[in-house]
């Protein structure tokens, strides 16, 4: 049934531990933050810290949670958390709420049309490239502001 | 032949598309950069946009070619262009390269090891990954440099 063009290069599996792999990396470099320059530091009028993490928290566990449902739920702005460790436990939670949706949505759904919020009309496959890029995108935002702090980043490379 | 677990989810051609729509989005930060800046500004002493993008001219093209020749060629410091072009110019080139030699990998190769520059003995999946997501962050920190210089960066989302 399969033709060389869709010979597999990545499994689900394979995509969900990268995933999780730069999540661990991104929970390393929201820790290495001071506490108030975490909601406070920003450059060229930038968000903060804080504020990128709010994003990431709004896309990452709702959005899995919205497509393996095939629910076009709206997108929702976080409950911005009051302290980095509550912002941390939030990041562990969305952590399971991955996992545990990443598993209901079958390797067929992946090239279906999904409406992400009711505004992004891609294939799942592509929502979800686009939650990865976007948080290592931030999360290279986020490394110079610690280097800007005069903070040592973590490795780009240790994601375990 | 197939099982549930190795069900595709990216074709070759489709991750090639996705990589190949972050490099245009990269060549547009580059360009995006005044000519002094790009050589000369820096944050928290960090690198310029001109040393990230010899870093990324130094994977990307002779990486590929690499793999595709199954050869551990040494990883090589890049010749520095002295202009903004110059670089834009060798992006380009670098474009062709990966067009060139990502035909020549196939599909049933992109599991085994390889040592890549002699040093990075990962998955041929793993190594390419990583060139992607390595673009990715620096990328992001290039966009808080313009945004220091106050310039407007490229929209994230705008890959073509």
């Amino acid at each position: 049934m399969e033709t060389t063009a869709t010979v597999s290069i990545i499994s689900k599996d394979e995509l969900l531990k990268h995933y999780l792999g730069h999540r661990f990396l991104t929970r390393r470099v929201i820790e290495a933050f001071p506490e108030k320059d975490f909601f406070e530091f920003s450059i060229g009028g930038m968000r903060t810290a804080a504020q990128l993490t709010s994003e990431l928290l709004s896309i990452a566990g709702p959005s899995l949670k919205a497509i393996a449902n095939s629910e076009e739920t709206p997108y929702v702005e976080p409950t911005v958390p009051a302290t980095k460790d509550d912002y941390l436990k939030a990041f562990d939670e969305a952590d399971e709420q991955i996992k545990k949706y990443w598993k209901q949505i079958p390797e067929e759904r992946f090239p279906e049309m999904f409406n992400l919020f009711g505004q992004y009309n891609f294939p799942i496959l592509h929502n979800i490239l686009y939650f990865i890029d976007n948080e290592i995108h931030h999360r290279g935002q986020m490394y110079v502001y610690l280097r800007a702090l005069n903070i040592e980043p973590p490795f780009f490379w240790e994601r375990w």
